[in-house]
């Protein structure tokens, strides 16, 4: 047990934890916020500037060949007009494609291919080849375009018969002058572009798209007027690193000594009549302080990295992201320590625990079965329904059918396959709704509300006992 | 206790005040909704007008210099030729514009700004200048023009690298005239519209908005053959006043009793065998008369705000129908308490009572997995998803997840994000469903469930007592 | 109780009526949608031939004045050169418009209307005048138009400001001959187009909408090839009638005779010891009767009405749809009634049954609180959301949300309304679901399990009770 | 009883069959997937080809007649044009058409039709003739068009009065060379592409659908560079087909060992006391080795069917996958016969199994009013909603409501009824859904919540009374 003194202490740490790691989630949030919203509007823009006839979210396609060379020209006119069009401000990339050219158009094709639908014959060797055409664009004149190689990029010809795919490379600088509102100081970004022509299918369909990689960095020589440098914000991790470190410790110490007089009660009494309720309490406690650690030694390396992203040495948001995250979670679950504290809420908690081998019990008879489903409708209705097609995605599929998403649409869709795929599907969707909704939800309620009846008897019990001994 | 010849009065009393704020609420309504979509489809006129290529309910954004510009000169030259175009009678405000003018185009941007992404150098002062140019109509001749500053509209040159936004404002007036079906006179409008190209994120995208504020007055010199003036509404909103200041008065005297016996109760018998139980009921009675007063005093004020915009003093519909409405519910909401004089339906609300306590600690428990839940998603998964954009979104869309809101969009969005994200968005939304859905929900079933044998068996043992006895 | 050899013939009876009731539905069914798909196909072909730029689904509106002439110009153009473009064959029906012309063009105006903006002055006579324009088709020669009043309809000037609205009349005739590959003969029909363009908000939008009515009769002379008259139907339909005419005598004998049963018993014995019970049975039966006379007397009407429609007399879909649909849902709530004669199925209706009260009794309570919300959303949120326009869209959007409906969409459109509207549609949208939801749903639950315990324990101890005494 | 000997070898052959059915399910669905992607995306490029104005996943219909023979003569050219527009290498079939043509163009309209709507008269003969107009392409000059009969396209005129419908039939070849990406053989395709407008209504609308079927065939003359034939496929189908048999025959000795051991019980003893729990048993096993055996005979027959397809003598992927996919269902939900062997997890399938006929009992109850809002909801509402067009759709979208569809949308549409049938659907939707949702689910939770209190309350009896004998 802890003795009275220490826990006020610890609580006090484990609350100022509480605060300051959501404050520095919410801070990295909101400069998180400002980088991607950058990124993503500069992609639209993109994508409206270099892709012809481009519509917002709509995939793109091209059905015929007068079409395709029509886009690929329609990119490379826009990129060199770029700074005569863009309303942003972008520089060009030089020297970064095929013989230190600015923008290069590929080709990728297999090295032989004879394909013959009329006589159902064909000879291909699967070895892919890259036929390149590299533009230059020198810095002294940034709108003549000097091309390399083949002489004019209307020459480029394409082989149809054996094209795997066409793709057009540069990159583009910016400066995201927009955080000045929020007296941070403005980045640079590099963005590298790439514009690909799929006909890997060779199916008459080519589809585009345009993939951006953004890149970030700091700028050479940063001048905003009436702004100085501030350090507060590497502070305010290194506090965060510091007292999740100080609660790691604790943490450690409190398992150590808990590990140590286990061993010494074992040793002591030989007698294991109690020992089950001990272990199970153990264990219990143990669960929080594995918590605790988890999260604490995630916001310490979370910490470091966002102090690296800070000072433009790391780029990994991703990463940082989730393990913040992650944290700040672990740490919002563990107040329910401190809740359980206090008689009544602890009843519903122990309830939950009381329930909990039940349900991970039936779980895992409903996930059999759930499993099944999965792979017969993935076979089945794959081939006719788009939310079928992969096996995550029948499982999100099924998943969402169950927790009350629209099933008409799924039903509706099954209409135009033939009549004894769509027999199936009415069987199969039927049935499953019906088990999962009807039979393994009201057995999930089966058992909490049972748990629940338990623990209130016994607590009842518990009083009764009391008070006839009082 | 109530004396059984004044209850009937204060029940009429109320039933009267159920039946004259509804009405009154209806009223208000009615009238108000014409209001709102008249704004409403001159708003979407003016957006048809004066925006190029507006289709309904899509956002606008312009890529390209030149198409910024061409949506700057339509939208001048369609408010030039208004008259000739709009199927409303709208007529110019003169004046109001900077230098007296009726149209002002304004251009706002970074006092010096060299941004140089080639160089990754840029310069640039926060400081933001506006330079305005101002149109002038004379009222004499309607359809010339007259520029003041610049010499002409298309001249008008736009700094794209130090840009903020460009706005265009102007005011057109017009009479509701729709009204006069409803045997009300007609109203004057005066529109004050605001085209807004915001350029503030320098992403290379401009997002083009138009924002229509309207203000009400009574016309100056109103003639509808065949009408007259009529005070039948503000006298019916007088009439809600006073019946629920009787309300008002009534309730605090039964309060002012209430304590007053409370305090003498107290006096004269010390032992406090039994004042929690009475403790209880006098606060469960002043939970109603609580309500009582705040739904008076809200249809008090209300009732004085509507008089006051029916009179075209106010224009504040959204507060008065905050207050009106807040009242109404809460008239409605008393009707609860009626119900439960009789014994059968009072079992439903005894039931509801006892489970709320534990229902409420059983919220803190869950609102604190659901806040940890929150801010995860957050971070993680706001770059990558619209849904998870800003904190209230994301509490909105968890939300409406447990509540059976299409999942499969949510998790369909997120399999353009990287394979790690990816990952961590299924074991997020998985974890996240699977926890709120099954087990708290089931939890709240049981609680209720055991709330509501618990009164039931109370409830027994109550008539096999009585009948014991008798 | 019901002699044993009597019960075959009566319940074989109603197993003949629950099929042929059944048969009867599909029939009118099948019929029935051949003849709205008809209608329905040919709407959609004279909105895509009369509305300019018409697209599917799509509400119709137009901004400028130049527009709306447009669309008045190509609706006229469209008619006059219907026999070159249309796809079906129709025929102009001459001498119904005004002036016995085949295609009349109104407006609808203010007799009295000077509106001025500027000076918000205005001057208007409610009565509403309508000035006409009729073009008339000579049978002799399809193809000429000869206009009568003003010599051109591209002269139709409208007056903008005080115009309430502009129609344009016509009818076309047609024959279903699709018909006549199920066998059946084909019918004439009459369409009446309207083309309104609604001007009476006067705010700078005119909706423009097709409304298309059509009216069937025989054609005068038909002759199909190798068909005869056939009165099958007709016999079918009379049969139903007699079977449902027995059903309904053999129901008012039961009645009656238990009418008077009951009257010779309370004369008989007057203890009243057990008169409790049999009244509930009494009740209990009679239900079934009225439910079955019902069923049988709507059944007896719709077959009425469908010979009359069958036979071109009558033309009321709706009511016969109404009267068949009905009875046969009644006719299948009917089949519980048998299958409660069985013990164990009676079991699962004695639990509605026991439960039905308290249902209700909690539904009065939550009814009050929903329709305060109801009150309070239309008036606060109406005028920022579509789904809270009228009383009834918000009773349904609420019902909608309780069992499931996209929430994130509901909240999402908030987002554009002010600050004090969207914090409280936060506080009106979370409260209403988590109380509705979490406890009304709850508490539904726990009514129904409580009511099925009671009846478990009941029917246990009923058994023990007969086991012990056998 | 099994003994204990054997078990471990049964139980590892059920967990190898598990596990090989599931890699051969995995792998059919991968190489299916492969096969529907090409089939798919080149339907799609067809579209695009050769429907005038084609937009992804709108349904086409023309209005004109003009409009109908732009269609026709598009759809020729673009066919004429193949070779020099389209992105994938398709070849012409020759000889397929009427007259050994390669397109042939056919119209087929009734044989004698005079419609007369101007007078209500008609003259049909219902018989239909089909008028073709055929092209053929000769294999040595692609690109030249011999029309055979009418000696030009564009000279083809319609009868539009007496029109069935449209027709052009081609057929067109090509090759699937993404498979070597996996390793497999190209596959050759042949593609016969149907474009029907239909005019089978006569409403004026002709609606243009293009329908396109694949065959697939071994091409003659593979040659792919270092690509060898391979055989691993078919001994893996082979090797689940023989494990399968093992199983089927383990179970059918099982189960007439089971028959042989009842019928010597029956014989020996003939006090039944105990027998109803044998049987019970019994049945029990039964249903489980008809589990098996039905998996296993589906099994065999798939493998069989996949070695059919993958030697291309077979093509029915849908019966394929309907026997894999369903026998994978079986195999997993045999998984929880093994998880019952544990005694904490048989409490769950126990519970599932004693609410199980209640259920059943409850269903039936529920489907006879479900049936009836079936049956009246299609003939009331279908004329005015989508949704309610046929039965099955009916039945669809209420089990979909029932089980948290978007209702708001329901409602919404049927706003566009007249006043009648609107109140009708308010009642309609209203109550369906509280019955259902409110009544039905809660009475299928009370009724598993009974069973597991029984079972729990047995379990715990049998408990006490194990330690009261020990």
């Amino acid at each position: 047990y802890h003795a009275k003194g220490r826990k006020p202490f610890k609580l006090g740490l484990q609350l100022l934890k509480i605060i300051i790691v959501t404050v520095q989630l919410v801070l990295f949030g909101l400069s998180n916020q400002m980088v991607v919203t950058f990124k993503e509007e500069n992609t639209a823009a993109f994508k409206h500037l270099f892709l012809k006839g481009y519509q917002d979210s709509a995939p793109q396609a091209v059905h015929t060949q007068m079409e395709l060379y029509s886009h690929i020209h329609f990119a490379i006119e826009q990129y060199m007009a770029l700074p005569q069009i863009s309303l942003g401000q972008y520089a060009y990339v030089l020297g970064v494609g095929v013989n230190g050219s600015a923008l290069s158009l590929c080709q990728r094709y297999y090295r032989r291919g004879t394909i013959d639908p009329v006589n159902d014959t064909f000879d291909i060797d699967p070895c892919v080849v890259t036929g390149r055409m590299a533009f230059i664009l020198y810095t002294s004149d940034f709108f003549s375009l000097h091309s390399v190689g083949n002489s004019d990029y209307k020459n480029f010809t394409l082989k149809f018969y054996k094209l795997i795919n066409v793709t057009i490379d540069f990159q583009l600088k910016a400066i995201n002058i927009q955080t000045i509102i929020n007296n941070e100081i403005p980045d640079c970004y590099t963005f590298a572009i790439t514009i690909v022509m799929d006909n890997r299918a060779h199916s008459g369909k080519v589809k585009i798209t345009l993939q951006n990689q953004a890149s970030i960095k700091e700028c050479k020589d940063p001048n905003v007027s009436g702004h100085a440098e501030n350090y507060a914000r590497e502070f305010f991790d290194v506090l965060v690193a510091i007292v999740c470190l100080l609660s790691l410790l604790l943490c450690g110490r409190s398992i150590l000594r808990g590990i140590l007089l286990q061993h010494v009660r074992n040793f002591s009494n030989t007698d294991l009549a109690d020992s089950v309720s001990w272990g199970d309490r153990m264990e219990f406690i143990n669960g929080w302080y594995i918590l605790l650690i988890v999260s604490d030694v995630f916001t310490i390396v979370g910490s470091f990295i966002k102090i690296g992203i800070e000072s433009k040495n790391l780029s990994s948001y991703d990463v940082c992201g989730i393990l913040l995250g992650t944290s700040t979670l672990l740490v919002w679950v563990g107040v329910i320590r401190y809740l359980s504290f206090f008689q009544k809420y602890n009843i519903l908690i122990v309830t939950l625990r009381a329930a909990f081998p039940n349900v991970i019990r039936f779980c895992c008879c409903a996930a059999a079965i759930y499993l099944g489903y999965c792979f017969c409708g993935w076979i089945v209705l794959g081939p006719y329904h788009a939310k079928f097609r992969s096996l995550s995605m029948v499982s999100e599929c099924l998943f969402s059918l169950i927790n009350g998403d629209d099933m008409f649409v799924t039903f509706a869709e099954m209409e135009q396959s033939g009549t004894l795929v769509w027999i199936f599907s009415q069987v199969y969707l039927y049935t499953f709704i019906s088990l999962f909704i009807y039979m393994v939800l009201s057995l999930f309620i089966a058992l909490i509300t049972g748990a629940y009846d338990t623990i209130m008897v016994r607590v009842t019990d518990l009083h009764a006992f009391i008070a006839e001994c009082t």
